[in-house]
């Protein structure tokens, strides 16, 4: 969406340039880009192009001098966004392999994007609400970060029930046709499942699910599966082990849905007895074609795996029976021992907070990946919210 | 406030162009354009001109070639803002005909702006405080992006009772003081009648009232009368019938003194016995020549406005009287009835949240106006930080 | 960071410009600056150089006419950035003499930057996160005005207890692991001593402590001394009245820590009996060289005085004990009795908030400087984050 000035100038010393193709070379003292070595502009006049495009250009070739100025040919191709076949986020059942093969392929660009010292603009003018009828900082600050690393605008508030209190009575849908009319996207966390559908089919922009109550938090679902993708290099063939409170876990069970789409999966279930995973999903598996395991030998499981996911075992879910909770949060830690077992490209992940399931001593080890994990969050969402609001 | 950089290029290579005047035109070699059409840049490369203004380009008519190129003419106007004759917005009173009808003018404006798809940069670099003695999530977030879809920028705190409160307390003005140093603007809510006036007495800066107590909640006022004035295409001679909690509702009571500024115009008060409208409102349009009548038979009404202004019966002033609360709110209902009896070209209005005193079979019909109304907000508000930060 | 597009243009007729070198004249034609004074642009357009660097550009003198139209001179420098050597702000000791007088000429070119009408792009594409454990509106807006004022963006938390609650038990370390891969800067205020070191600790971003509970507020100390510096032109020299309560104020245990770097210094504690300086201070400013005397008598000191520094009695220290309270806070009032004695030049601070420890009818005294003192926390951390994030 934006176009150095650069091209206009030179276009006026009388050569020959900006064609009428998308894709056109300008020539260009060379001096000029002297004391930026080769990374002169290039990035940043913005330019209403009339429909929704983008601009890169680079310098290529040494070229004739112009009026006895040594120049450069630039190159430059302007790109016209194309609609991108996601309408909204809702929750993970929605993607398939090949979409998120596309989503992968952009969050990559948005890796490089967010190391660039420069800020991107692809989403400059954009502005975003983050809906949360429930505050959760971490998912809010990695959203709004998303936005704003591409140039975009937030509206924030986390104390959206006060538009629906029981006192005032407003219907979730009334909220949402008043949000849309401030701003190009809605991120929202909400305290029921199905939330998020419901805001999706009254919004005429597009809508996020930022986790919905006990339902889905397909962001987190994506990220986990981006993680698996990046650090181990593929999602067929892979074997994971999943630890800890896989009865409650959204996360784990999510991940479980989204691995059934790759070829030769193997799942390992550890967990304590209390917090076994439901037969809901280990069905879904066998119907998919998923291998899957229960076992209670962390050690030997870990020793064959290429992922170790870990979860927390949540406290409130034990309500008086302070024993059981005390038991159970014990029986599985990811510790030095079990980085001794674990394959030297294998990875530790966690959904994060954690407490004392992954000892502190682990995190300085290369595979312990989960801070690498809670960072993909930030390219998945920026690459989202990309794909949403412009296009590929 | 912004200059294309095309234009200086165009300068450079000999054309005669850029008058001293304020308005100039500038010859262009129209390859530059083909591959956006006539939209060519002209929006974004922001200049300091040492006072404020605006410039606006167009490209206009082919003109002989330059240096064989074929070329367009641009015609290119700076205007310079002038003052408008507003320093505060703290109470409906404030406002006579011509000054609603300036700042009608300029929210229109607003609504081009917003519809764009390129951003806004007139109120780049200028900084708001949303400053909330409580929380009004809906105002606030209008406010917010009131001020970033015109390229300002924002801090906010919901949460201002902390600068103040009984432990520590600091006056108001001392807060006003502080602030003023950090922001160009400060919009503020209050639980206090009279806070607004008082803070802006204080201030060296603007001071927007987006309600305090009681009192008063002039954007509101405004953006209702906007809405008359865009639906119904004008003020004078119009008939309104205002219906629900006139006794409570600070909405309609602004509204009513607003609309005693037109000729002609016929209220209409329809309501439960418990929450009349007060004498003061009644004496004080009877005095300003403004006919007004009480009805119970909101179906008569109707039939003969053109808009039916509907409010929210407020459940927390019936104290401990649930039954006399459920009989006032069911009273006055609109639905789909009542959109039988209505005029083809009435209008439904609420400040929203609603509850079900409209049902919800009446949003799809075109008279029902109240999500457009509360997108009028943005563009009044809009219209007033322009209007305040860099004039008209 | 930025380059004018002119520049470009006026390369590309021919003139000899842009040198290799960081420093670069340009020649251009006068006409072009006409309509806009001497001010034109230069400014805005920014560039991607590869590494951090400013650019800054000047009208110089008229030339020889180029291609007929009479032409400008404009002289252009490249700066690079340079690192300084500061890399958190975690206490008032990290901050020798040579480093307060590179902070403080810094902040001076900020308070030029605030009160130019452009916005500075000096940290545009920058990201700071304000994470905050406890509220402190004052102190948030504070920075957040700071960096938005220099072309930054802001992710805000004021309830980031819950990244860490009881229930869910991260540590600082974890949150702070998650936090520096959303933002360039981490501004931190905490309930818990230390705990601004221990995020430095961890992190591989800047962190700047905002307080951290009962121990350290460096930016304040550092506005406090910026302010004595701005106000009275000397630091060497100066003696300064700290009134109130000083035996938990942390303004005053700090001030008088850093005044201590400074030659001849003379501090007068004036303080009701429950709430005197403690020894630990008294004997550092011994050790230290610096003259101190306590005083009950607040016209005698006042008059003699550079700095009249006055603080809050805090009714929570006192727990049940009303009475000691009252007679504490009612001791030491500064009013228009005492600015009767006060000299001609000196001056009254207070780290505000302020309850009737300073009379209302002070204010309008040229004397009375906390509000100016206020703005120069803004300026002290524009400062700060400049230093931090780009360099000198």
């Amino acid at each position: 969406m934006s176009i150095p000035s650069s091209l206009t100038s030179a276009t006026l010393s009388g050569a020959s340039v900006f064609h009428k193709a998308l894709a056109s070379s300008i020539e260009f003292p060379s001096n000029l880009s002297s004391p930026f070595g080769s990374k002169i502009c290039l990035t940043s006049f913005p330019i209403s192009t009339g429909s929704k495009q983008s601009a890169t250009w680079s310098l290529t070739r040494s070229i004739a001098p112009i009026q006895g100025i040594s120049s450069h040919a630039i190159h430059g191709e302007i790109k016209e966004w194309k609609k991108f076949e996601l309408s909204d986020v809702i929750e993970g059942k929605q993607f398939d392999r090949e979409m998120l093969s596309a989503i992968f392929d952009v969050a990559r660009e948005m890796e490089q994007i967010e190391k660039s010292s420069s800020q991107s603009e692809i989403l400059k003018g954009y502005l975003m609400a983050t809906l949360f009828y429930e505050p959760s900082t971490r998912t809010r600050l990695s959203f709004e970060s998303a936005m704003k690393r591409l140039g975009g605008e937030v509206l924030t508030t986390e104390n959206a029930r006060e538009f629906s209190s029981a006192a005032k009575g407003e219907t979730l849908e009334d909220t949402i046709r008043t949000v849309e009319g401030y701003s190009d996207i809605i991120v929202m966390r909400h305290f029921e499942s199905g939330a998020a559908r419901k805001a999706a089919a009254t919004a005429n922009i597009p809508v996020i699910n930022a986790g919905d109550g006990p339902g889905e938090h397909p962001t987190q679902a994506l990220l986990d599966v981006y993680t698996i993708q990046s650090e181990i290099g593929k999602l067929d063939g892979i074997s994971v082990a999943l630890v800890g409170d896989l009865a409650n876990g959204r996360t784990v069970r999510s991940l479980a849905y989204l691995l059934a789409k790759f070829k030769d999966v193997k799942i390992y279930f550890v967990s304590p007895e209390i917090v076994k995973m439901k037969d809901d999903i280990k069905d879904y598996l066998t119907s998919n074609g998923v291998e899957w395991e229960e076992s209670s030998d962390l050690m030997e499981v870990a020793s064959k795996c290429d992922v170790v996911y870990q979860t927390r075992i949540q406290r409130e879910r034990f309500g008086e029976r302070l024993d059981l909770y005390e038991a159970a949060r014990g029986k599985y830690i990811i510790d030095k021992d079990l980085l001794g077992v674990m394959q030297k490209k294998a990875i530790i992940m966690h959904p994060l907070p954690r407490l004392d399931e992954i000892t502190a001593d682990v995190d300085a080890d290369p595979r312990a990946a989960y801070f690498r994990q809670a960072k993909n969050g930030l390219f998945i969402r920026m690459a989202l919210l990309k794909l949403l609001l412009v296009g590929w």
